[in-house]
């Protein structure tokens, strides 16, 4: 049976220059849609899980086509609010070479970010979920979407749905008064499977550690509901080349993964949501250690796809976890 | 001698969609920028007068890409100052047949409308100056930019330099508090040449005529500074087909303009601004009726230029004016 | 209540050359999804109309693209089949000036035309539905289709459910073995509301008549289910350059609509389906002669839309009714 | 049997700013190739004449691309050399609405221009020819290219082939120190169909009259070799919208076509290369009446193709003539 | 004097998506055309080999698209059949990194596969040629396709032409009721120069072996005629490096080629042709290692060249040979 | 306080194929524009120095669009003539893999070239500037080039201001009557910072050596105003792969840059003047050591930007030295 998976989080608009252009030289944007949730429900939407994605967009075109978006790729839009406020948006200029990738962001007085916490039923939306995956990012918009937060996450424990968190820290969010150390651990506490590394617990939680497992062990202690542990190692090389592995820590051993060599990258964004859904997906369906690679080459390929959704099917994140089919020409 | 123009005004970035598609469609957009004074201003400084648009960009490279647009054109950009808040925007889905062109404003918490209006010397921008610009859109978007407004108003009038005013009224702008009726008739008062229809005056200056005629005499009456007024005339057959005329009203006649039928129009946004730019120059170079054909003549060309600013020589505008090389095969 | 549409029939992948290019010039197609029955479809739904599409697609990336395409737009696609064969498609060489339009069809062989009409269990499909909308293009397709066709049209009236036929009969397709005259007359029999001109008549049905007036009166005397009659009076000045208007018969009276200039034509292909949504929406939800004049509102705004959808909204069709907001300049 | 067409001139490569921008705005140019005697013979080539352009290329891929792009539309280029010179160019902004057109030539230097005359052996190539063209523009070019017109025309005379010159005045080009009043007179005295019109006459042969008729008179008493005249008229209403029609003299009367109104023009360059064309093949298979209404349909279907090459097919024209097929929808 | 080679086979329209989009993403196809064997006419004919490629087309103006790109590459095209069928197409999804290239074919009822095998008088076509070179997959298509191969080899045979087959195994062809152990056999048995590898020889022509030697030899022995083996030996790292070398048996001794590390790699379809275009030109004009090598830099110049021809000149290949030129700046 | 660097030298127009197609496949050009010496003046601009480039354009609106595009980036454009002659072009082609980039030159008699050396007053020009840059391009171009360039390197010296000159040999020019061995010392005697390696110092200034700092050495014994050598050297792995490192040599000391990996180039035509801006700026405001490892990461940059300009920030040249945010994504 299918299973169901609920996330939470905005969606933003973005644009991107042409052809590794700067932004002082182009004259056309490319247009994408993308959330750090979003991009995790699309992704499972294409391996066959049943998804919905929380959110909330402004009541004009721009926010119906963001809607449109999110129905074409297959994610429930049942749940969606059109509402008061701006379409977030992020500009990219997608780095090459030794040149970094730039984002300029453009996403405060957003719809979601305005959004009435009561605007949401949790119970109603929950009903026969499976699993439900939240980011740092909600709690760090505004206080209504982080009690929108805090609200799914009560729903949801009580529900006795798996939940997972992706720390992701963002330095240039938390604008409106809170810091993540008032707000964090109340969700974290609330959490079963937490994605993010050392400098994610540092932030939000106030835990340090020499390495990953001291780290995730302290984690634990703290908030014992949380019971599994997960973030990637990229070494950059450049803009276009990077490796990338990961680690799994459950039951007090840590996992590493098969590392990928990544040349040509084509679109790093959205790397890191291919790889949370891939760890949704496989431990929804594998062990652990199949979940980690799993989420490892799901991530991999998303880095071969423009935009932010990892546009990929079961059987090819498959193939490339056996090796096979690995850049060849499928006829 | 080469004139000298100060235009005061924001200056927006635009995404249009590629040819002809709506929102929902397009997943490219053409980048353009514009303000309706910095329209103006380019115009202008295409016709050998020496311009700078006075306004505020934000502090990253998009700000700075604006920057440059003005620099490309010739504008002068020595007093623009980068500054916190956001780059204003506009998403244009232009129209074709009987469809209309939709703009969705993205402009709320700009650079410019968040300035201190300490930021600018108005005595050391307006010296040598011919004449200084100015349109509605600036007081309507927020106290402060009002504010600037009315210190550039009476340092002009203080040294004695020509100022017009494009009224051009907002429904959806004026968010901060104060109505036009609070705002506008101070700065009309100051102000010599006054574009606007019966629309305008109602809206902002709450007064209410029959006729154009009778409008602009009351408005002389309690405005005695202002001394020009002018507007023009659009009759919409489609959004690809229009006529377009102008009338302009002086020492109590009224001249009027030719009447042109523009077929296959590319690009409206701009057409006011083009008139309100021909006009300036006209009044600087030529007769009142002069002033007003040569208006009409550069806002035609205008609707045949992609983008905001009328890429027109003064040789073209002065050919049409005559009748000559009208869409000929020029080599 | 929303009101619940069902449609039937293929959806193809149109090629568009780029910028009026022949197809000896372009090294680039625009790539759009269309099909009569969809095209409908896509109108409802955006009118807020719960409307289903029933077809298939092959089992491949493509297919999931066009599957894509219509869940993008809000067509229920619960029921679509992916199965063998392969994608219909068309090439479009959009006219301009004197020069046609011209289409090459490559749709042989499709999944559609090769599907085993018991595929589908109508009485389940039809469920709760105000309407079944089929075309004479897909009874041309294959003795399959045509048989699926029936079928439906048999599940309808058992249902009681509202039929529309646009019987747009098409020389180049029933290849099959079958001619129209063998196979039609029994779909229409059973169908309400018939769109189609005086030679769709007479191919598809043997009915031969002097005036609209007394074809459709032949018509419903012969298949007297049938009691609404309605089709468009196009005037073809140039590609670009229509005048459209239509006439809509019942209870013996005819209604004549109101007659559009088109200007600037876009893309006329979809022209007909526009019409077609418009006509069910309107006869749903407005009188006659409003549902007439609804549906070539609807046809005129698809003239300026690239693609086969008509994606307009509610409100746009019923300002350009009511002669508001014509070519305007919304903001 | 296919008639055999030579036709001598050089080939330029175009660069066109892209979607109606100027040239301060365009970061892409669309590249063409074209040539007004080129364009006849790609024109005869689509109606199954048999065809040879004479010219030269610079010898590198650039000069190997044109050479390809004759090549693509069945030009024979057996004749044609690749020698030193630059590849000639111009730049060209495409006019629309009261806008005009904007051609920057480019093509002094080039590899035709610089050709040495005893490149071509005029015996061989012009073998089994039923019809030589040439236009002004190469005499006018350089001594050499004006040398290698004259033996052309020479060896025609002398094999008894038909001779047509389109006399086509450029008054910006002739800069290598002869004007058309030295050099025309004796090419014109060798031709036997002549395109142009009175100032034509005027500049290029110093004949005066006071109308068509008196001028071709006037030109055939001085070169009673040539017994057939030709011109278009155009009215230009704007850049997109012209009215065509055409005149032909021969044996002291006046035909006169039928006139078009085209609206929505998309690509004007090489309207008149198309009229050459079709008054050719017209006069190869038609009487004079035909011809010249064949030419002027021919002229009008290029106003709708991008590039300078006129790509219809026969039936199109033929179409176009009998008022068939007008813009209509082929399927 | 200029070598001639004559190739057989399909040429079909190739469907890319632009910037590495997926399916589901591209709203845009590059249009190119290719055929195993045509892309070998090409390469051939870049390299001054005069070259014919017999096919057929549907008589439609794609047909007419496909034949104009032979014509513009220089390729001879009087064999070329009009006729009944459809264009054959495949979809392309460029891979890179780990993600694979993806090929959908919609090639079935082809004007190809369909053409009446007496359409073609072999003897004639035939003449004065030095090579005629097939595919594996002419005789995979239809009855039909393989009668015209046998006819074409047999009379190729009889006028003592070399002949060089290569194999190129599709498991996806071959639908009209042979098997390829049925067909290939009998074609081989006339053929001079083999381009396969050891699964082409398992899958048609039921031979077995160890090593690439041994299957030449073995395959030698049963088709005497055969006199030459080659096959390149691709090590795949991703889609966007591979490392590229060949062998080539002859004489009882195995030549083995230099190893090119090719990273960024833009298009690798036609990299097997671009070899084999390689090889013939180098037993044409060279020894065995020297074509050997020859067909090895040829192929791996055409990994950074779009579309299915390998447009490099002699003097391009010669350079990588030499190891000059690698990569430079040449102005 | 802010420094003044002028440059002199020709701008030229930059048509580029589309997507590493080759001249014989495109259809479309990328528009940039671009000259050693002003790639040197715009890289300078965006670091926060006042520059000004000294040139001279064809008087028509593409010469004012390469004048735009100096303003647009900040260099100075006051002294900048429009007069008689072409607009300089170059046609390029670029390289990708083993395959070069290859440049067509079309630049003879362009304005620049043909400009009066009467037209500019060094005096006035050179005022208050810290620092003269010119390359061996510009005498190279015509006897009037090479006469501006010494006038000016006349001023410099009698002014007492930095001067640097590019050797930057290219064979292919120097076609107006004169060697490099005429012209160049004279003007190297009036330099002080040479940039050039062995092969320069030999086609330019007949000195032979065995060792850069020989080179060195010996150019400084014949012409003691120079006191620092710097040169790059490029090892190319291919078209797409390159390292890059850099040496300086001043008091006889030779300093060794860092070695940089480039993968993935994008645009290396630019590559040298990114440098030489770097080591201007280096030397104008650090160290020996310091100036040519910030002109080696300059140029590292401009390889991952398309256009001839180093659109990067100081900041971003800074980490990169530093060896921070390379290829990362900074929000």
């Amino acid at each position: 049976m299918k299973k169901r998976v609920v996330t939470l989080g905005e969606v933003l608009m973005r644009l991107t220059t042409a052809s590794n252009e700067r932004f002082e030289q182009s004259d056309s944007y490319a247009v994408h849609f993308g959330g750090a949730e979003a991009n995790v429900a699309i992704s499972l939407a294409k391996w066959n899980v049943s998804t919905a994605n929380i959110t909330a967009f402004p009541d004009h075109t721009i926010g119906k086509a963001a809607f449109n978006y999110l129905r074409k790729y297959g994610v429930n839009t049942d749940y969606i609010k059109f509402s008061d406020g701006r379409m977030g948006l992020y500009f990219l200029e997608n780095g090459v070479m030794q040149r970094s990738s730039k984002i300029i962001y453009d996403r405060f007085d957003s719809a979601f970010s305005k959004l009435d916490p009561t605007a949401f039923n949790w119970d109603e939306i929950l009903e026969n979920a499976d699993w439900f995956h939240w980011t740092g990012i909600t709690p760090a918009i505004s206080a209504s979407a982080s009690q929108i937060c805090l609200d799914a996450l009560t729903a949801a424990q009580k529900l006795g749905i798996t939940v997972s968190g992706d720390i992701n820290y963002r330095r240039n969010l938390w604008q409106y008064g809170k810091s993540p150390l008032e707000i964090m651990p109340d969700l974290i506490s609330k959490s079963n499977v937490i994605v993010g590394g050392l400098t994610d617990f540092e932030n939000c939680l106030d835990i340090r550690a020499n390495s990953y497992e001291e780290g995730c062990r302290k984690v634990q202690q703290k908030f014992p509901t949380a019971h599994t542990f997960s973030t990637t190692q990229r070494k950059i090389i450049s803009a276009s080349h990077n490796k990338l592995s990961a680690v799994l820590y459950k039951n007090e051993s840590l996992h590493v993964s098969k590392s990928y060599d990544m040349e040509n990258i084509v679109d790093r964004i959205g790397g890191g949501d291919a790889f949370m859904a891939g760890l949704i997906y496989g431990i929804l369906h594998k062990g652990d250690q199949g979940a980690l690679e799993f989420a490892v080459a799901s991530s991999v390929l998303k880095h071969g796809i423009p935009g932010d959704a990892n546009l990929v099917s079961l059987e090819e994140v498959e193939q490339l976890l056996k090796g096979n089919d690995i850049g060849r020409l499928l006829r």
